[in-house]
């Protein structure tokens, strides 16, 4: 018989090749959608991801092939009263216009220097592409990448006085780390600037540069006069990545069809329309603005992220729709 | 005092647990570029890449940034007598032909059919442009992708009749593996098509389509009659993934700067000057053909991966510069 003590180490190695190899795993998972009220919605997603990741599973899905997109103003962080890269636009045009005085007059200009709402609401989609292009363009890469980083470290949102990226959704986060938790690539495929994203997403969201995929404007390589090479921001639209252009998106830059789509609005209805057309099992959510008290509420006749015609769509076709208010136990991460 | 066979047993505790949380890195480590030959060129790459990846080393790069670009053609895998993808492409013509009994007498498909070499050296882009447009477009992605699939997996090299996915070099492939066991993320940055890469490279190479960047047609979201989401292929070229474009390319995939990039011809020059132009240190590399009886050998003059402006700029700036009769021991996986 073995002494005693050797016994206790025997366990002891026991123990320790357990945790060495396969971490506490084992131990008791503690919830990774703690900010989801229970619910249909929260079984969707509890129920969908063991289902697509379980080696037996009729449903398996092979780990390089989980890729997850997400929309980004909206689904991942808030997009009211504007889209925030609309009010980074508008904070560069009042920072940028002591050096255009005739913007004081001169439309789109003036009505973003005089905060008329009137007259912005009345721009439209050619005052809009103006304000971009002033604000957005001839400039290099790395300007504009500091200038962006600049902007969102500082910037505070007009209703809770808090920095932009304090406006992320707990639940999203909680949902990202738990796709990436079980194999998942997690990838943002937003209408947005590809560049205004990158500098942030890492830290937000966890999500790396190479894994956002947005609109972008046309960039042009260039030799400066001592050599130094520059990618210069042209004034004109490269890629608009939404709508149609979110599957043109995914297949340029993922090169794979998603296995799991969570958008908020019209403008992600072909991704998920997209994903939902792969064979084998596919997850499709949208989040639908419900709660005006604490976040907003908006859907059909919204200006900004209008939900019609994919909420339809998903109803029909029985693809999740979060309800913010009654789904999400928490909103942001600040709330107590 | 503790009974001998319990120090062993502290002992094999020590074993197992240096094992399991450290792998057998602290044992002798095997020579990760077997197929090099010792020398300069792959002390260069030993030497760079401590140098960034050892935690206190004054140009440690963190491992989120160790972003590693390779070309593909002629610095891969082969591409003589003609880029794979043209061989590809004039393959498709001939099957396509019995379609098109017109081609029999039109350029530039007749030079094709015929293996008029001299008609075929003479068609210049336009010629070239129209075979790709139609051997490449006018289907959906899925089905370019099916018949890039078919051919790599049965088109024979003329030369080693042998794969064109057997003549990538395993030199590369070394260089490849370590790197990424040295937290590089590796990706491809090619003037080739990115959906004529994207079916094999995961195989071959260990990179993921993700990882991929390429040349582009423009591709269009459509709803078919019976509600199912195409990508179509449209004949216009919608991205060139060469000399200037590859640092755009870079920019707008990946949107970091590489510290590591490895090229072989004068389309490669913007990247290696784009990389080289980020702060911290940096490898430049190019492979030049030298070896007429493994390989082949070509440089200056050649109408496939000239290497005139880049090998110049290589030398100049002290870039590594590999000698592939010289340095390389083995080009292929194939070889004895």
């Amino acid at each position: 018989m073995m002494p005693r003590v050797c016994l206790c180490l025997r366990s002891a190695i026991v123990l320790l090749v357990v945790t060495c190899c396969f971490g506490t795993a084992a131990a008791q998972t503690p919830d990774p959608l703690l900010s989801w009220n229970d619910g249909p919605v929260k079984k969707s997603i509890t129920d969908f991801v063991p289902r697509v990741t379980t080696v037996g599973s009729p449903d398996f899905v092979p780990r390089d092939q989980r890729i997850a997109t997400f929309d980004n103003d909206g689904t991942l962080w808030a997009e009211q009263p504007m889209y925030f890269q609309i009010m980074f636009a508008m904070d560069r045009v009042k920072m940028l216009a002591p050096r255009h005085p005739d913007w004081k007059k001169k439309q789109p200009f003036k009505a973003v220097l005089d905060d008329d709402r009137k007259a912005l609401a009345a721009l439209g989609e050619k005052g809009f592409l103006q304000i971009m292009a002033a604000t957005h363009t001839g400039m290099t890469s790395e300007e504009f990448t500091r200038i962006a980083t600049e902007w969102i470290a500082t910037a505070r949102h007009p209703r809770f006085n808090r920095p932009y990226t304090d406006l992320v959704y707990q639940p999203m986060l909680e949902l990202l780390a738990y796709l990436r938790e079980n194999g998942f690539k997690t990838f943002i495929v937003s209408g947005g600037g590809i560049e205004f994203m990158r500098p942030w997403t890492e830290k937000s969201y966890g999500i790396p540069p190479e894994q956002v995929v947005g609109s972008s404007a046309v960039t042009r390589f260039e030799l400066r006069g001592d050599g130094t090479p520059v990618l210069l921001r042209e004034g004109k639209i490269e890629f608009v990545d939404d709508k149609a252009g979110k599957p043109v998106g995914i297949n340029r830059f993922i090169g794979r069809r998603p296995v799991f789509a969570f958008g908020n609005s019209d403008g992600d209805q072909q991704m998920l329309e997209w994903t939902a057309a792969g064979s084998g099992a596919r997850f499709m959510g949208l989040v639908h603005h419900t709660d005006a008290v604490r976040e907003w509420a908006y859907d059909r006749n919204s200006p900004v992220g209008r939900l019609d015609k994919a909420w339809d769509e998903a109803v029909r076709r029985g693809w999740t729709v979060v309800d913010m208010k009654r789904d999400w136990k928490k909103v942001f991460p600040f709330e107590p």
